[in-house]
């Protein structure tokens, strides 16, 4: 607190992030990263890139990223902003359309940066409980709104929507819906096929997850080209050049090799599936998943406790202290070994 | 324009930066980048670094970092600030320091983000004229304010101001001073050496331009600690992750090697100052520069006249169609060969 600091500053609740010990003592299945590396193509787009050219500014339109990812979603470059992760993208999206005399919608268990966005922008917003199952139900977002977020699959619960209930959320509302999945490649249906339908649609999308480049911060907005604009004039207006010259080369990299991509994601849908077996026979109720993460309460031992014992024997979760889910873990899909090795501790302390 | 936009984004008028061609025809003198490549330290750690790694975020503190630049500063980590580009940290400042009752102070030939910023922020600013010289006069500066922001060097002029006349705008300044010194390295004397003294003083640098890294999008503020706290509560409200960990690991190794900064700055110092009196014998006034760049008008050929015809020739500079300076060119300082060549398609247009 400083007396040079403006009032918004003092009234920010910052997000905070999960964990990230910088040691790698862990076995870290707390920030949904990715168990596998990306695709080696991205790894020898960034070892033969000329380096030299560093000295160069990036391409500010990131042109060819752009292209690239159109011609993969079957949309025109001016349907695709991109950002510097998808919490970028999300920042300027809030700014661009969620700033209105109605509040916006989110549910109450959800990403938790939509509230810290919300301070930053001083946007009104009211959180739509989900239903006692953890779901979301679209008739509870027919209420006067400026704007409506939904991740799909919502995180931290990892439950999806149907692409016919998210056809229903945007057809009535006469606001920006914005569609988060940044999980979506782990077994949802994608809202990117409902974009040539709507004006008032952005489907955010990152490379962080499936395509494993969390380290190299890559996000995208897809949608009708009015909102692209708006975007872009936000970004133009806050920094010209927010993606590097490496991450774009590794970008186009990785959408250029889809073999390796539908491997990766499978492997993970697979290991959650195994995962999600074995916990609910250690008494874990495991809600339906269809993210790189499962959300788990155990029949009689506290999950606060979980967490900390986990943590003690080397392996983190993510535990929210928060109304509803006080009793539940996150924890993220990591490679086959890993969730063993977190099965066996499981079964130890319990 | 669409009705879906928010009166902020109808409102912006944003930056545009300098002509980035993407095919690599044209000697680029237009964006002050560096003609050289990053060290060859910063090119080895990048080959270096174990891609598979890029699977996982970023240290979101970019503690190891920050560590590097605070002892090269001889300061304590919480006095260091980064983002993904000076311009990042710019917009990150001006939102935390300078949506106050009174207006923000900067001169009216200036980098032109600055009047952007204040338009995503809805900052109300007041621009000081340069005195005829194109010099700024603290005096000028001593009236109602909510803040200062000055680059120095400025940008396009390239003049400098001195130490002594920093020092007296921080003292008779109850607000936060910014000065933005993304050319300091180029001659002028850095603010760095007062923050000690000043609890409201900031000090912004940048990886782009004496360290050759501007594809990498690097930037960091300087300060007392509760200044560099407030630009943690926007960024932690923003992106938890700006910096990627390619990013992170270069910059630290470009600190490291600072016989190769030394040689790089002082090879544009000179390269700047032989052009300066080449383009003097070619007619041109050249401002007194301590920039990567010159900013010049030629005593009888109009300066539009002047960039049309070095872009035909394959040349790029940079033109301002703005009151007081459409009579001057910015031109960055190229390798030795890059400037004899401008000056020789010069010679043969005059």
């Amino acid at each position: 607190m400083s007396k040079y600091w403006t009032q918004l500053v003092t009234q920010l609740d910052p997000y905070v992030p999960g964990e990230q010990p910088q040691d790698q003592q862990y076995t870290k299945l707390n920030t949904n990263e990715n168990p596998y590396p990306p695709s080696p193509r991205v790894i020898d787009a960034i070892n033969d890139y000329d380096k030299q050219n560093l000295k160069l500014y990036p391409d500010p339109e990131s042109s060819e990223l752009k292209k690239t990812l159109a011609a993969y979603f079957s949309l025109k470059t001016n349907n695709v902003f991109l950002g510097n992760g998808s919490d970028e993208v999300l920042a300027h999206s809030f700014q661009a359309f969620f700033k209105q005399s109605e509040p916006l919608l989110f549910p109450d268990i959800s990403y938790s940066f939509y509230t810290a966005y919300c301070g930053l922008y001083q946007i009104d917003f009211k959180q739509i409980p989900l239903d006692q199952n953890f779901n979301i139900q679209p008739i509870d977002y027919e209420v006067k709104h400026g704007g409506i977020i939904l991740p799909n699959p919502n995180a931290p619960t990892g439950t999806a929507l149907s692409l016919n209930h998210i056809r229903d959320i945007v057809t009535n509302s006469s606001s920006v819906v914005i569609i988060d999945e940044a999980y979506i490649d782990f077994g949802g249906e994608s809202a990117t096929n409902l974009i040539k339908d709507f004006d008032n649609l952005l489907v955010i999308q990152t490379f962080s997850k499936a395509r494993s480049m969390a380290g190299l911060r890559l996000g995208y907005a897809l949608g009708h080209h009015d909102l692209i604009d708006a975007l872009n004039r936000i970004k133009n207006s806050f920094n010209s050049y927010p993606i590097d010259s490496l991450a774009q080369t590794a970008a186009i990299a990785s959408i250029n090799d889809e073999d390796y991509f539908q491997h990766n994601r499978q492997l993970i849908v697979q290991t959650r599936e195994s995962l999600t077996d074995e916990l609910t026979d250690l008494g874990f109720e495991v809600l339906p998943s269809t993210a790189n993460f499962v959300f788990v309460r155990h029949k009689s031992t506290a999950a606060q406790e979980l967490y900390q014992q986990l943590k003690q024997q080397g392996i983190l979760v993510r535990y929210f202290d928060k109304p509803r889910i006080n009793n539940y873990l996150r924890i993220t899909i990591g490679t086959k070994s890993e969730c063993q090795h977190l099965v066996k501790v499981l079964a130890d302390i319990l």
